[in-house]
């Protein structure tokens, strides 16, 4: 093997906005298999807003990664090397392997992939863990009604992409929300939502308005700042906001302010958060019901690749920004 | 008949704190009946939060009270003469019939309350449209499972303190939050809710969370501000918060801030908001469920009552105020 195991490291924990400096990259010799592990070479990482939350010792739903280790993430590998015997080299499977190009993992956690029935980048993305984030905020908070309007911000990500098309399957009338000209004629083109509202126009708020003249009947969080302040007025009575994330404010050392909750009782709101986690019956649901959509062509996604580890943080601060167009994956060259 | 008609009508809107200023006390002639209504002589008038919100002109769920209006509430009446032949002279009837001591209402709107059954003020209270408010945001949003922790302000209150009862019967470790000792002692001695926590108090916030030592599970809001602030960093994973109100904040001008909502999803907390009246099954389900409770004793409550109508304007501001001790009734002399 004449590979090096490139590794990018956490090595300092950012107080506000994550830069360069806050990574590491290491070449060290790949990684020997103990018992029970297969050995990995990693061909794409996913990379997540989440991720930000791991990089802080704040209390969260997960442990933070440690200065010095090697950063968390999801990827689409190939086996070196299984010597439990689940699987032959070469096969593709599905595991949480880092940002690193080998990796030894316990076999039995890994999911086998067939390259046949989708590529197998999808399985981090349209119908991998943020496409599942999208069908449990939609179906089990948002839950849009044929005519209600539903809203999406970070339209033509990862989340926000399958959040609108799922919506607009269940009847709802689509707005998404999304960064520039060319993303929003992107969503309304390719992933056919009747409007998408450019949240960096000057005018947004009102533009917004506009694009809902009977008001928002259900709302995908996935921004939280300037968005949310603007979608928060235009909320219809008994409206429901699904809360995913708020990317624009992972940055912020302090927390901003947010909007006076009066509104809750006068509209009769419910504003729920969720992890996709906490939902198992998802992960078996929305690969069958996305796959045969995406089989039929009715599912659109888009991904944006940076090739080599070794741009995955500048790639990473980038997503945070709303620089990504697109689920953001590395190719491990 | 020699009485007058005294009435409270709403002279001006307030734009901050409500006081006398904004009422205006006249003496009329009591109205005749027209076809289809029964003349009803108020005995005791509610008063309730809520009624703020009435007096402004900003888009809520009510039309507010036109200027030169009799204020709108419900009372407690007995019956003058029923030309419909519904009811008796005398007859005890709960109905909305506002601040004035005489009402033509349409006699079938009214309901018959049985003096024997419950004290009639309980149709304004404990039984009535606020402890069918209390019902339906422990039964249907807070959800306090046993052993949880719930928190409830305005505990010594009309809804809080019926909150707390339910919440307990539920099998949650209930907490109070009251203003001043007085009120924390009744909550604790006469309601039995195991602690109780002074929100006038300099350190609230720290014994807030001494009496919390696992958190917050579930939060029934009835004050917002100071108190809010408080309660949101205790709340514990998958929390639920029942908006009910947030009286600490009806006088002020502009909404303040509230609280940075990316804590919905760190800790998938759902916060949502209600109105009694959205929940009319409930109108059936309390009187009878908190009927039985209360002929068995199980049920304790507390009215504050306020002699005469022209008295009713300063007892309203005063309830605004946290100034009252339990429900606050106007008995109309």
């Amino acid at each position: 093997m004449t590979e090096s195991n490139r590794r990018i490291l956490l090595r300092a924990r950012p107080e506000g906005r994550v830069g360069p400096e806050h990574f590491e990259t290491v070449d060290e010799a790949p990684p020997s298999p103990r018992p029970g592990e297969a050995l990995l070479r990693n061909r794409f990482v996913s990379l997540d807003p989440y991720m930000r939350g791991r990089m802080s010792a704040a209390k969260s739903y997960s442990a933070p990664v440690e200065i010095g280790a090697v950063m968390e993430g999801q990827s689409v590998a190939q086996v070196v090397e299984d010597p439990t015997g689940r699987f032959g080299a070469g096969d593709w499977v599905l595991g949480g392997a880092g940002w690193q190009r080998f990796s030894a993992v316990p076999a039995a956690g890994l999911r086998k992939l067939d390259p046949g029935a989708a590529p197998v980048t999808t399985a981090l993305g349209v119908l991998g863990m943020p496409g599942t984030t999208a069908w449990v905020g939609v179906t089990e908070i948002a839950s849009p009604r044929p005519g209600e309007t539903f809203v999406v911000s970070a339209a033509s990500g990862a989340v926000g992409g399958v959040a609108g098309q799922i919506a607009g399957r269940m009847g709802a009338r689509v707005v998404g929300i999304a960064g520039g000209p060319e993303k929003c004629a992107f969503v309304r083109e390719e992933l056919g939502f009747p409007e998408c509202v450019d949240h960096r126009a000057p005018d947004f708020a009102d533009r917004l308005a506009a694009a809902c003249p009977e008001g928002i009947d259900s709302y995908f969080e996935n921004v939280g700042g300037a968005v949310q302040r603007a979608v928060f007025p235009l909320l219809n009575d008994f409206a429901r906001v699904a809360f995913c994330g708020m990317v624009a404010e992972y940055n912020d050392a302090e927390p901003a302010p947010g909007p006076n909750l009066m509104a809750l009782v006068r509209k009769r709101l419910k504003l729920q958060g969720f992890i996709v986690r906490d939902h198992p019956r998802a992960f078996a649901d929305w690969p069958r019901i996305g796959g045969a959509w995406l089989r039929e062509g009715a599912l659109k996604y888009r991904e944006d690749r940076v090739q080599g580890l070794e741009n995955a943080p500048e790639a990473f601060a980038g997503l945070l920004a709303g620089r990504n167009f697109g689920k953001l994956i590395v190719e491990v060259t």
